[in-house]
């Protein structure tokens, strides 16, 4: 199975594909035979992590469920492609054992193998820096310890670490003092700390924080930053450890997989993919959708920056209107490179200001024993996808001699479905709109990661809200069940 | 409601007290008519987490189950009494973000608002040590830097904090190196590092280690230490964090009715308290309990010490039945002491060798506004009911003057349906028998947080066999039944 998602690009054949081979396109692609009743007890819409988790705890409680899906696939920002027997992770990616929903999920379905991403080896485990328009390569233990002075600094907004600010991270406005930094942008919080580092800290600093949050400093808000680190247990190796280490082997796609069939064996699920959900109205004792399905109950699961794409009936409160612009400023690009040998399987590279890329590391090897490379970088140049990934790779290059062999991506934030990567926050952002997003309209629930309290932007925090949105569904609509005969 | 479990001796009028205010208590204790339809679909022996947790998921999903429990209340190991307005946790207490399967369900719950349980005050913040039959208050961070530095000597068997070792905390068998350190006692590697070690962070550790264990040092397995640190991020701040401080601020008992509940509103739920199962046969085209009940399946989650008093048919394999002894070999203590006063609120005691308490700390404040101390401490001459307390608190009053207005506890060990505290195993025990207390027995399962993957011996672990249990059991059943109509 393929789906229209991704890019690759051969440097060989100097081919492009759009398109990729994907354990998580369905197919058929819908399952409605036109003589289902209706209205459904819920309609789903949306098959990332969000709404397969609520479509799989409604579908095994017994309710008849509606699964609407805009693209061919399931996983929403998180999917797994194959090249040349290769699996590449697209968006979403690491998982860990301190992700509560997350591994809740892999635990029951028996997926807690893990593999590591970075590992070390005797290849040259330098990192290749550019700060500040300076070329070096610099030992990554040494690498290591000038980030996390820089970072630990960052962080330790309360002479705590943090902890007075976020003791809870899954409760992120538990202390109503961590107001103050949550209106600060991550470059305000970095003018206070940089008469402490030097030139080449807090170059490091920057390329790191520019991987996570996908955007210019001055826009991206401290609050996010401060968030990861106490969820990473208030350490940057715990952040790293937790959050950007340990992969499923056999994919994401493939864990995706187990919650569609795990609904579509209760023989509740009906499901359409291909299908752009444009409008969604309650009209008090049901809603309708697209004017064509009908439910006792709708959960939106569409991301933060698509839900101004759907027209609601009656119309999103204005609070909630408000949070969609700007709405998720994460545009970062996520790139995958094969480059020639095993040799680069420890390199690191690391760029301040970024050009494309701001990050990458090796991810292992492919099956041709080449080094599988996992880049983030600015998005900001990344407008045409036969181009991207020439001048993408052109970047890596300028840090590192390699023989690039293909280059596979997604353009996340070019992507009319998620118009862009994983949530992050402006400042002066969560306070205000965090409750608003997370808050129902009428029969209309809201799940998706981007408004999760604890790992939101993470596909543990799509599972969080698409469990919470399915046990508030269940709890209302259990009401009317008849007792089972027993 | 009240439970018959629990003791609570009040120091004014030397009342003894058997039987405690809990929530967890279930009235009517029978919902059973006698005129239900048999087989049921799922059988459920146990009304801890892990057979709350099945009985939850089974019932949600539209399988008829019968719960048999042999307390007069749900929670098995974890309760909560209710004395004079405060809450004490009488077993399994803390939680925490880290631990996925129990965070969850909180999460699912909406019970993530979380109490702390040692928090640092302007009050006395020693320890009162007993080390070695010397009496000192030593300054907490002192003690804790003792602590830590000895802690850390104990689990760096691999020259990386144990990460070499037991790289996958919830897959503790993934290294087979680690065989070697499960073979040792903890006095073993007590042994290999004590020269590097003073007497006093010796004895500090032991203290520690002493009542994570409940047994003697020579009894206890050292990977199973190994294994909490490595759960803990692999640091003792990280294990106490995780592990020891977190509470749900309404109880546990509030928390386990959450999943009681829910199932009964499901309709699918029939139940018996005050019920012991004697006996389990498997018939092959079903399952009878106590001569009385048949099922298609059984879940048994009983306690590993309480296995053996099951005659079940065909008999266990003799793989399950060798790990039934010693079994958990856990026999510590827990109780709690009100002190006069709030002055007590920050301090703690450590004592090895430990008379009968080995470790305290303060643990909050009662509604009179004194201190809530929680101890623990070894249970070898825990007999009598009428006398532990007094004796208990003694020994504590040895450690520091202080008035005890009450003692609160249960005796774990003693207990019929325990036969320990949390599960904790002898050296060579883990390789060797974990896998086979985890298999079935043809229709019959076995879930219980004693042979848990991860946070084995705690709610978590539970949890996490809970619903691997009812997974499959789902998966099996589901195969018969009928596409709904939709």
């Amino acid at each position: 199975m393929a789906t229209r998602d991704g890019f690759y690009f051969d440097n060989g054949t100097a081919a492009l594909q759009h398109g990729l081979k994907c354990a998580g396109a369905i197919s058929p692609p819908n399952n409605i035979t036109g003589k289902e009743t209706q209205p459904y007890d819920v309609i789903i819409v949306g098959a990332g992590y969000a709404g397969l988790t609520a479509c799989r705890d409604l579908c095994i409680a017994g309710y008849n469920v509606l699964l609407l899906e805009a693209r061919d696939r399931i996983g929403g920002r998180t999917y797994t492609a194959e090249v040349d027997g290769h699996l590449y992770e697209m968006g979403g990616t690491w998982v860990h054992w301190n992700q509560p929903h997350v591994y809740r999920e892999m635990s029951r379905y028996d997926l807690t193998a893990l593999l590591p991403s970075h590992v070390e080896s005797s290849s040259p485990n330098y990192c290749a820096t550019s700060f500040e328009g300076k070329h070096q390569n610099v030992d990554q233990m040494k690498l290591h310890a000038m980030t996390e002075k820089a970072f630990k600094m960052l962080c330790d907004v309360d002479g705590k670490s943090g902890r007075e600010v976020l003791p809870y991270p899954h409760n992120p406005h538990h202390n109503p003092k961590a107001k103050h930094w949550e209106q600060m942008s991550v470059a305000q919080r970095l003018d206070q700390i940089k008469a402490a580092l030097t030139g080449d800290e807090l170059a490091a600093l920057q390329a790191h924080l520019s991987s996570i949050c996908g955007i210019d400093m001055d826009k991206a808000g401290l609050f996010d930053v401060l968030r990861w680190w106490a969820l990473g247990g208030y350490t940057m190796d715990g952040l790293y450890e937790t959050g950007d280490q340990f992969k499923i082997p056999t994919g994401q796609s493939n864990f995706a997989r187990c919650f569609f069939e795990e609904s579509l064996q209760s023989h509740h699920l009906k499901y359409s993919f291909n299908t752009v959900v444009t409008s969604i109205q309650d009209q008090g004792n049901r809603v309708i959708v697209n004017r064509t399905w009908s439910a006792k109950r709708v959960i939106c699961a569409v991301p933060l920056n698509v839900l101004r794409k759907v027209a609601f009936e009656p119309a999103l409160s204005p609070s909630k209107m408000a949070a969609t612009r700007p709405g998720n400023i994460n545009h970062g690009a996520k790139v995958h490179l094969e480059a020639s040998s095993s040799a680069l399987r420890s390199w690191s590279c690391a760029s301040w200001p970024p050009t494309r890329v701001c990050h990458g590391s090796g991810d292992g090897l492919t099956p041709d024993g080449n080094t599988h490379i996992v880049c983030f970088g600015s998005n900001k140049d990344f407008l045409r996808p036969e181009q991207d990934a020439q001048d993408f790779a052109a970047d890596c290059q300028k840090l590192q001699d390699m023989d690039i062999r293909k280059t596979v991506w997604h353009n996340w934030s070019k992507d009319p479905f998620s118009e862009g990567s994983w949530c992050m926050f402006q400042p002066n952002f969560s306070f205000q709109h965090l409750k608003a997003l997370q808050q129902r309209a009428g029969n209309i629930l809201f799940a998706n990661s981007d408004w999760a309290l604890g790992w939101r932007g993470f596909i543990d925090g799509a599972i969080e809200r698409g469990g919470r949105a399915a046990k508030d569904v269940s709890s209302e609509l259990d009401t009317f069940r008849k007792p089972a005969k027993i």
